[in-house]
């Protein structure tokens, strides 16, 4: 089968053409490909590659410059390839998250030879894996240089509205420790589990904070998300672990995230063991305010942790805008609506042609 | 080497050949052969074998009929054999438990031609290993008539004490349940580790009964012994599992302790896994006190659970008394003192002779 890419076909076509050119994380080559073959065939853009992730960019000396990234891979096919059309919907793995983003953007590559501000077009590999394989974070390593830009588009699946930033994540293990003895004498031991306790109770009682940033009014969450504790069912046990799992909003430096989850835990041996940050929307950067004037709708805070905080940490705001349902993101059933990817591409065009 | 055993020699001795034939739960029939093949030597008794159990009785029309018994097996051995002698104290796996009470039991038979009661001499196999195994369980099953009698001793490790009945043991899983949701978006979501809360504190509050029962004071627990409780690192978890250990004193069957656990947690759901009966200590029983009178010392409670309550489901009246200290049974450094064994089989000769 070839696997050229026709970007003048309609993006409904083009989106089930990428759709059926499996690419599952970590096998994206064969898909990395086509999108490098069909970009270095265009004069207006310059074309680099780093492992499965392909960057083009206009060189027109703008005086800004937007980054639309999106990535290729999706999670292990569920008998749901090759794609099919039902009326308006088309059904197959990465229909929504998130080859319609992909195919958008590889419209906009082709028909903006001259856009309004210089574009780079990121596609990058192993998003839907563990983080660190991730190929957006491999180039904000490596080549960060290919990624500058004033502001981004990252085009995961929002149903077609602007989510600015992302909140932050961390996890820790609250941990409570006793003196183990055997049960028929547990008044000799001391129960770590009946000590955890009022870790149970702070986290009942917890009330979350809703906080405006920039504009947008994020949700934040403390939740047990694992507990474990036990020897044998004989045994008073020594050690209970209660693991959090700490959702900030982007008025919080990962750090200070940490800071307060110390505190809310005071007096309790508290382990970290995984964060990433959160990113703020940056809707008030005037690259991103053209952005919400040519997309319309009322942009809303992003909950969940994406790669906008990648870029946040490049020192570039972004923001989710894609025409996927989020909440059909790794379903079986996943599918996306044709309509909703042509008005995708037509607001697109809008900001940048 | 023979595994021939002299039950002429000193019990010290006897206990280092029996403790030299190493008999690992499942691997006891050297052992189990070189008792079958002393105790058929004497004609004084009637021997049976059940596996790697063996039983003999002497026959003389007692108006009271004892059984004496033992396992054969132990723990794995952990680089501790074969025994050996420092001043009074005797090295090596099994010593404590319990083949010091096993030569006891061996010298009785050997010397106890015409005792003052029937005696049923009980050597049995893997007791150190999960119950269903149990050779004790497996005679009172298939072979109840070998085990009748009219009271009990299991020589057991209690350092020379009487240690009376036992406490019964039942584990149960307390489960919370919730509805899973993204960590991101928790409050679509109900936390069942959260949930869990109550149910610690109701095992935090809990005051444990110390009833005195025929004489003897016992002390309960209800602890928690295990919890249990996540999906994964950013989903909101539906399920949570406390597993408690109820020990119980003798005033209660395994059924009302069941009832008081249900109580306990009443409005939670609660799960039975496992359990095993109390045994009453039966020291008003004539053999009983007898018995008392002839080891002497003030009788306690047992605490922990222990073959005895397989006499009490037969009806029997048991105690534990043993010359080895249960503190060191299962220890690497397992020992036991010469003079006590010594001393245990002279108050049992002057209880029996």
């Amino acid at each position: 089968m070839s696997t050229r890419l026709d970007l003048t076909q309609d993006v409904g076509a083009l989106t089930a053409r990428i759709v059926d050119i499996e690419s599952v994380s970590g096998a994206e080559k064969a898909l990395a490909d086509a999108v490098e073959e069909a970009l270095r065939a265009l004069p207006h853009l310059s074309v680099d590659r780093d492992g499965d992730s392909v960057v083009a960019r206009t060189r027109l000396g703008r005086g800004e410059r937007v980054v639309i990234a999106g990535h290729l891979d999706t999670v292990p096919v569920a008998d749901n390839l090759p794609s099919r059309v039902e009326g308006d919907l088309l059904y197959g793995c990465g229909t929504s998250d998130m080859k319609s983003g992909v195919a958008v953007a590889l419209k906009l590559a082709a028909a903006l030879e001259a856009p309004s501000r210089d574009v780079t077009y990121v596609f990058y590999d192993c998003e839907e894996i563990e983080a660190e394989r991730n190929g957006l974070l491999r180039l904000s390593r490596n080549r960060p240089e290919w990624l500058a830009g004033d502001f981004a588009v990252l085009m995961e699946p929002t149903d077609g509205t602007i989510e600015g930033g992302c909140q932050g994540t961390l996890r820790a293990q609250v941990v409570t420790r006793g003196r183990r003895a055997h049960s028929a004498r547990s008044w000799l031991g001391v129960n770590a589990i009946h000590a955890a306790r009022p870790v149970l109770e702070i986290l009942e009682g917890y009330e979350a904070r809703m906080p405006v940033v920039d504009g947008l009014e994020y949700h934040e969450g403390l939740n047990a998300v694992g507990v474990a504790g036990g020897v044998a069912g004989n045994v008073i046990p020594d050690e209970c672990v209660v693991t959090v799992n700490y959702r900030f909003a982007p008025d919080l430096s990962l750090e200070a995230a940490r800071d307060h989850v110390s505190e809310v835990f005071d007096g309790f041996e508290v382990r970290f063991t995984d964060g990433a940050p959160a990113a703020r929307p940056g809707l008030t950067h005037p690259a991103a305010a053209a952005f919400v004037t040519a997309v319309g709708g009322v942009p809303r805070a992003k909950l969940g942790w994406t790669d906008v905080s990648l870029f946040a940490g490049l020192g570039i705001p972004a923001v989710n805008y894609g025409p996927g349902d989020p909440n059909l993101a790794h379903q079986r059933g996943e599918f996306v609506s044709l309509e909703k990817i042509a008005e995708c591409e037509r607001r697109m065009l809008a900001w940048l042609g």
